[in-house]
């Protein structure tokens, strides 16, 4: 019997090496490097999952993420985040232990890096293939050139390749939406590798997000992925289409405190400090932060209660709609499992973490 | 000159001040116990600012932070969270080393908590004066009987009193419309009061939430007040109009690592992960994740950079939009400050803090 007395993270392990399974098997059928953003679970333990599965280049989004990992034992890691020329120190001390790629978009930014790297670095240039958060548009050829002039002329830069994520599959209505954002990503790629190929021959394309890669029934026109969500998935990736809800790797288990039948509510223990304020929205207001599943003794769960949602939540309350017909069966003391709708930030937030 | 290269809280010592002086000063002119909740600060060091203006009975939301700060030499603590009965042991041995008062809202819990406690404990009833999260309807005289005659009658229970959050203050549309809040929360405890005052002659009505005691002039007819977000204040507040933008004692700090100057935009090193994702929505999906302030040597700041606003939050990245007349003076490398919309959730986040 799992033992739980707050919130705590349960990480089905079966789930995880399934969905572990699938994107690798993706990525070799198409023979790209599977380089997995360790963003989402961000955990020690589930990182040697990965590499029980053969895996061992990973993406992570902070330097203190790069050194955490590295002191795991990963030796060859990509901080796929714009480079904060502040973190310079840091960098420096990581390259000198580890194979490091870093991201460069300016050259105001590229100029300081090179003048200030002691050890070698691999650099990707990001690219903005029209998620429009970061990265250089592709049209920006001078910017390219003069970016890549700067970095290549360093002999301790190995200019890696073209690295995007095309975050706006996030935005997308449909699968078929998803797929033609995916599309259009890996054509402006292709039309970069072309331009550059000859001077850069071994030069890379990377790709990251989960709904096109695990929508994509191969990575044609790519040389390396880098999903990270889909090992857990969430709520928000079961409504774009990535995932079946059987897919969610991961449930917040929350104590109920609280029994209101007369709202046909309980309170749990499980505010926005263990799940974000991420939620989905629908017509009338309705938010949605999360469903609801049973947990078994093993800490496993089966589909999400029918009409069961967490409708509310401040810092450490969550507010939780239970249908009338289920109401007689929660009482406080119990506890609820909740299917995140934003796994990377539930994991993030929630410390304590359990296989399962 | 401050010393950042990652997220990084910069908490306003003088501003703090200003606040506490403010609340301490309407709970003296009231003869209230003011016992201000530390969920907002989370923080040793600005418990020890409260302590050296005279305060020594603290709110928090969880035995973790019970924990935490009794550790720290506090030893009058209110937990206000329902209680969870999964953490009786914690709870027991906190109540062997301080003086502790509990939250109960239902008789199985009660009935649970009695027969389990081995030490003397506080218990305040939980009342629900409209904002129907969590507690007892003070209609529902019935279960208060009950749950009072159940708790009064251990041997180790101290029947405090009835507590509150109004906290649907927050969803109030004007200053007025919180003052008529609150005027009916007091009058719903007073009532309350009336009715057990014979039994139970040195009841205490306690009563939290920011906006409403930020706007009070008094605190007439409560016995105790808890408002824990007015030490730091945020954006959030600023719009229900419970504070000035110059109240506002917090700022994370962070790093820029992008400027896309066609599309009037700096990318931060500061995403949902520092800031939460809580925002301030207007018309047209427009969404408000934080002010922008420039920083000076010391880590302090004016007024906002007119214009410039948090316009959308990744896990470490945030989007800031700048007015183009501010473009040219950020660049990357540089740090801006982002008041943040909900401070409780930002100071939880950023656990680099520093007392500038």
């Amino acid at each position: 019997m799992i033992n739980i007395s707050t919130p705590t993270l349960l990480i089905n392990e079966q789930i995880v090496k399934h969905n572990l399974a699938v994107m690798l098997e993706k990525a070799r059928r198409s023979d790209v490097i599977f380089r997995p953003h360790f963003k989402t679970h961000q955990s020690e333990a589930v990182g040697e999952i990965f590499r029980s599965m053969g895996i061992d280049k990973i993406t992570v989004s902070s330097v203190s993420m790069a050194r955490f990992f590295a002191g795991c034992g990963w030796n060859d890691i990509t901080i796929a985040f714009p480079f904060n020329i502040l973190e310079m120190e840091a960098v420096n001390q990581l390259a000198s232990q580890i194979q490091l790629n870093v991201l460069l978009e300016s050259e105001a930014v590229a100029r300081r890096f090179v003048s200030l790297l002691r050890f070698p670095v691999g650099v990707f240039v990001k690219i903005d293939t029209g998620y429009h958060r970061t990265g250089i548009l592709p049209e920006e050829t001078d910017k390219l050139d003069a970016l890549i002039r700067m970095v290549s002329a360093s002999g301790l830069v190995h200019f890696r390749g073209f690295l995007t994520h095309a975050g706006h599959t996030y935005h997308a209505r449909s699968g078929d939406e998803i797929m033609r954002i995916k599309e259009k990503a890996v054509e402006t790629l292709q039309q970069l590798k072309q331009r550059y190929k000859k001077q850069f021959p071994g030069l890379l394309l990377s790709y990251g997000d989960t709904p096109s890669c695990s929508l994509s029934h191969d990575c044609l026109g790519l040389d390396e992925i880098r999903p990270g969500n889909f090992v857990y998935y969430d709520v928000m990736q079961y409504h774009l289409g990535s995932c079946r809800l059987e897919d969610i790797a991961v449930v917040a288990a929350c104590p109920v405190v609280a029994v209101h039948s007369r709202r046909k509510e309980v309170v749990i223990y499980g505010g926005s400090i263990h799940l974000s304020k991420e939620f989905i929205a629908a017509d009338h207001g309705f938010q949605l932060f999360g469903y609801v599943v049973k947990l078994d003794n093993k800490g496993h769960w089966q589909s999400p209660i029918p009409g069961a949602y967490v409708a509310a939540l401040s810092q450490e309350h969550g507010v939780v709609h239970i249908p009338e017909s289920y109401l007689d069966r929660v009482k406080e003391g119990d506890i609820l499992g909740v299917l995140p709708v934003h796994s990377c930030l539930t994991a993030h937030l929630i410390s304590n973490q359990i296989l399962v």
